[in-house]
């Protein structure tokens, strides 16, 4: 019954995994669980029992099993972007997790399914969704902005004292359960329910990198690869290359730490520009490299990925977020020699119709996901896991609920 | 024999071709005939007297027939840009004519043979040329900083008294003879002989705005284009996407001149910027068009132009000149936004391969080349030319030599 509420010990991190909770206890029903909340920015997040309401038409509340902490978490949740702003708010928008009731006309997930929640929607009915080369969405594209219920401007989350709590990227997923637009759900094969926690990184991060190199970029055997920045989404462009076959994928990153962990995953050569005196578009690419990827955030980076890709046919795909108000480091004329530039988002993916099968690959070996686990927590210690994202010391911590 | 000098009366202009000059009395010797040498910037031609040199190896010596005023020999001649000042010397790279004589190795081409110069030529053996993808050439694409020849570093134009004529462009084409290398010399096929003076367009003009639409942007049937700037690249784009089927074409420009001119060429709609408050992309196109044309060489048209496209795939290609080192005015941000934007150097045609057919194509009337031609002048009125083009009042003006 809509308003009840059912009190919830929501961890499961007990070795096997709650695929099918009992939802008849909570369907319809207010649910009190542990979420963590920011307060302010940049302040350590509190864990507290928070209230999250049921699914309303065309939304899913899902039992979130596995989260892991992303840098646009990171940005947000220290409001670099003052227009961003809203608190309390539950952050997280990386996750998986099992269907636990649906709203009205929600026809796709049913409860018990597994399910990854993506940032960026699909509602399969705008002009973008129904055009091939887009996955762009009217109603439920990425977007910093919203705190709310798309349906009726509201949240679904109160502190126990009523007061609402914003929403975080479409998905608000440092919660034991949250409530998100079924064009926000995508559906993952049951057969895969054993490698939930590793499909867990396909709700961003690594299809954000695989997909710019696939979808984006379209990387083809014996190409050349440059990726700017080696964080989680930088190593899975380069994860994305090798997997298509690119004969060279050039690491570029100050920080050699970084280095060790990218050997593993594709990179086939280095660049600190700290040492170097040359740019990447010198010997070692003869004349520039196919696809440049910058995925630092940086301008002075961006420019020198443009600059690294060839004359002629060379393309740069935008990753990085660049949160000044300043003016893409190109002259006009710089675009006459052939480079080109584009950005690019969740990989360019559409999510609902393409991760299930992008799921399927990644468990059969066509992309390592395992290596870009390199801690795990519980819940309780998300602060903890910041730290880590936050020294550069994790790809991805993965926090189970 | 080569250093002996021939003195032709090279005024052809009596109404029928000679296209089969009697090149065994010029062949390998200097030639005395008329220019039109630029001495100081912006200063007025003086049409006179110069020596051309013959043809080295792998070069091409031309009797011009016809050539016209782009707004690139403007900007030049008026050396806009300090860096590209090289005086005295001979401007023009819009030309048709015939070939006189051909230097060592020249096999594509021989004496009689109909061409038209081309200022971004090629070689067909550096990687650019190789590639399917971009029509740069690493020896003889497009550099305005180029004044001599590729083979020696010299010129093939002098004074009667001996001093150096640079030239411009690969072409120099306002001069009755001009030594242009084979690279830059495009062969059309003999029975277009009675349409050379339409042709004349495709040297420069009229390619590069059909096949920014054609090959750069690849507008297709049904589309929605804007073009930005309704000189005669700009309108050329127009009539690119009307033989491409677009189904709503819309002419931008501040000059209401320009309207009359252009409804006979495929726009189909007419914005001028000082009159509307509402920018492209609103009501006219449902969003943005899918194609826009930056052909202003104005940052803020640019801006326009770009935020004209559709988010999510709408691509806005660059063709104006842009001197001042100002960047690009977009966020790196609003690439996210899933616009694109390209430049486009000679309409993206590979010259020498892709010219002969795209001749063939305009004289069957899939584009429409004397609606460019508003002017016809003798070669000698080359400064009245110069004048007609700087009001604005010219789309093209042939001058016959």
């Amino acid at each position: 019954m809509a308003g009840q509420e059912v009190v919830l010990n929501g961890n499961n991190n007990n070795g096997s995994l709650n695929l099918k909770p009992s939802s008849d206890d909570t369907r319809g029903k207010n649910i009190q669980c542990k979420a963590a909340v920011a307060y302010g920015p940049g302040e350590a997040f509190v864990l507290e029992q928070v209230i999250v309401h049921p699914p309303q038409k065309m939304e899913v509340r899902i039992k979130i099993l596995y989260t892991s902490i992303c840098h646009t978490d990171l940005g947000s949740w220290k409001a670099e972007n003052e227009a961003q702003r809203a608190f309390p708010r539950i952050f997280g928008h990386e996750a998986s997790g099992v269907v636990e009731s649906v709203g009205e006309g929600v026809r796709e997930v049913k409860e018990g399914d597994i399910v990854v929640p993506i940032f960026n929607g699909e509602c399969g009915e705008c002009c973008y969704c129904k055009s091939s080369v887009t996955n762009m969405c009217e109603r439920f594209g990425v977007n910093p902005m919203k705190k709310v219920m798309d349906s009726d401007g509201k949240t679904r989350f109160t502190t126990l004292q009523g007061k609402p709590i914003y929403h975080f990227l479409n998905t608000s997923t440092f919660s034991e359960y949250t409530v998100v637009d079924s064009a926000c759900v995508v559906n993952i094969p049951p057969q895969l329910a054993s490698s939930l926690k590793q499909l867990t990184l396909i709700s961003c991060g690594v299809s954000t990198g695989v997909g710019a190199a696939w979808n984006s970029a379209n990387v083809n055997a014996g190409s050349t690869v440059a990726v700017f920045g080696l964080g989680a989404v930088g190593l899975a462009v380069a994860e994305g290359a090798r997997a298509r076959g690119a004969s060279k994928i050039i690491g570029v990153d100050i920080n050699p730490d970084k280095f060790i962990k990218a050997q593993a995953m594709g990179i086939t050569d280095f660049i600190n520009p700290s040492d170097e005196e040359k740019p990447v578009n010198e010997e070692m690419t003869g004349g520039g490299v196919d696809y440049s990827f910058e995925c630092a955030g940086n301008l002075d980076v961006l420019r020198e990925a443009f600059l690294s890709a060839h004359e002629g046919w060379g393309l740069t795909v935008v990753l990085g977020i660049h949160t000044s108000p300043k003016l893409l480091p190109i002259h006009p004329m710089e675009l006459f020699d052939g480079r080109r530039i584009i950005g690019s988002v969740f990989g360019g993916f559409k999510g609902k119709t393409q991760l299930p099968h992008f799921a399927n690959e990644c468990i059969h070996g066509v992309v390592n996901l395992d290596k870009f686990i390199t801690h795990e927590l519980p819940f309780e210690e998300i602060n903890k896991a910041f730290d880590l994202l936050i020294a550069g010391k994790s790809l991805r911590c993965v926090l189970h609920l």
